[in-house]
């Protein structure tokens, strides 16, 4: 018999040892994680960090920069995919303003941000992350800010060392990813950014909320608080965070592969992988809800299904 | 502008155009399935088409047959991974008791059943599907019958023309493969099963739950009813469905590949992809429950979500 009471536990329960697949290494990881061995349903709080880009002005996003601020209107209303998601999975989204309205400068010509604001958005996302334990057993981590995906291609680049032609993608609907390119091009022969110093790297080519992101799972990694990462412009987020701590993923659960070509790169340089494979590349941390609804479905299961003696079932030898 | 109104409403969300992916996907199907433009949130039923298989004397299954009755209480008892999906997904389970305890034949020796007993499953599995169309507006179907892998692999071989080695595999959870692929070979040898008689294939090789479910598939097909399908010995079903009408697989979603390795194979043979792929080896309409949530979440995006115009959102031109 296993040794591990979680394990113990589901194999003892009415299904074929390990026929719940994905669920049940869910469910493992998640109690390695909380050190609990039969955790309550999770409070689930999921935070979407918002930021604009200045290198908008380069003709890298299909919709103009206002729609950030209008976007963060309409998750203030309810209105968006990831208030639909937070309602029906009993999710609280917890709105991060990191400055829509004030967009970093246009890295093709200066960096992002100054040192020193960079390292104040980590700080702000480590408290974050302090508050987000308080409140939740569960946390998603997502974002909205047109541009990004710009700034998540450069990170890749960057810290995969790939060629920027195998980072770029089209967001959220570009057609001609030419300009996209050479203004990450153009901002990486500028600043020639060094991945051993991270900080540095997102001051020149970051975003205000990859940044707030960022130090938010840097926050919540020593506090072993359970964090589900959203798609390509999240898990950018984790590029800086492991440069900074690599232990940071130990308690990261990666949700989705999303339809953005550069995130299965991303993914295998984090030598991570995803459950799901839905082609969303929507942001707002919808994947990452999805998820969180399969976790605490996982999660559901393990607490709830009879075991093999109290239903009187014969299991193998 | 794209002429189909449920298309024209997808585009009008606040969102990406295409960026829910197979979300979006599964809307528009269930849409042009049922013919409404603005359906309601589906009542949902499961059925659980439960049987038991002579060919279980063959050493073919990890589990003794007693543990099909001993499920089919445990799902009375609502302790099964089942009974807790669908609770949490408001599923309501329809478990059809196709004979447990009152095995086909052992079909290595005999035919599974009689040509007319097969017909007879097929008009019963027909009726309960008019019966779903009352009560439900979107239906799935699972099983469970300890030997039915063993069905279903045979299924799998004789209609897509496939070695048994490629079509057979662990079900439940068999160590040694050897003695189901020699069961299969030799009842393949006796039969000689002829894919264009599907009702001789289905008496010869079949189960009582897999032609209840095959005649449920062929009943919801006319009647616009929307149905998931699950895994590996549900998909042998189509199969055998499909052969007797090639239109049955119209009204239906494939929801997961499972980690049984014929199923992939079945799917393709069936011109099939399904959406999830969790290495689920568990049958009892696991899968599909989870990709009826996924359709009803999808379906409450396309119905809550806010239109650019409401939001006052920019739109790409």
């Amino acid at each position: 018999m296993n040794s591990d009471p979680v394990q113990q536990r589901l194999d003892s329960l009415t299904k074929p040892r390990g026929s719940l697949g994905v669920l049940e290494t869910l469910v493992s990881r998640y109690c390695r994680i909380t050190g609990e061995t039969l955790p309550p349903q999770p409070r689930q709080g999921l935070y979407i960090f918002c930021g604009d880009h200045g290198v908008t002005d380069e003709r890298v996003s299909a919709y103009p920069r206002e729609v950030t601020s209008q976007m963060l209107a309409n998750f203030r209303h309810g209105g968006a995919a990831i208030n639909v998601l937070a309602r029906q999975f009993h999710i609280e989204p917890v709105i991060v303003d990191c400055g829509v309205g004030r967009p970093t400068a246009n890295f093709t010509r200066e960096p992002a941000m100054t040192r020193e604001h960079a390292a104040q958005l980590l700080k702000r996302g480590r408290a974050l992350a302090h508050s987000a334990r308080d409140r939740f057993d569960l946390a998603g981590v997502g974002e909205m800010g047109i541009g990004n995906s710009t700034a998540a291609a450069a990170l890749l680049a960057v810290f995969a060392r790939l060629p920027v032609a195998d980072c770029v993608g089209p967001g959220a609907g570009l057609a001609d990813l030419t300009p996209k390119r050479q203004a990450i091009e153009r901002a990486l022969a500028l600043h020639q950014p060094d991945p051993a110093d991270p900080l540095g790297v997102l001051a020149a080519i970051g975003g205000h909320e990859i940044a707030t992101m960022a130090g938010f799972l840097l926050g919540a990694s020593p506090l072993r608080l359970p964090v589900v990462v959203d798609g390509f412009i999240a898990s950018s987020a984790v590029l800086i965070a492991r440069a900074i701590d690599p232990t940071v993923t130990e308690n990261i659960f990666f949700s989705h592969v999303s339809a953005e070509p550069g995130h299965r790169r991303m993914l295998a340089a984090l030598n991570a992988t995803a459950p799901l494979s839905l082609d969303l590349r929507l942001g707002e941390g919808s994947g990452a809800a999805l998820l969180m609804n399969l976790l605490d479905t996982a999660l559901k299961l393990y607490r709830e299904m009879a075991t093999f003696e109290e239903a009187r079932v014969s299991n193998v030898e």
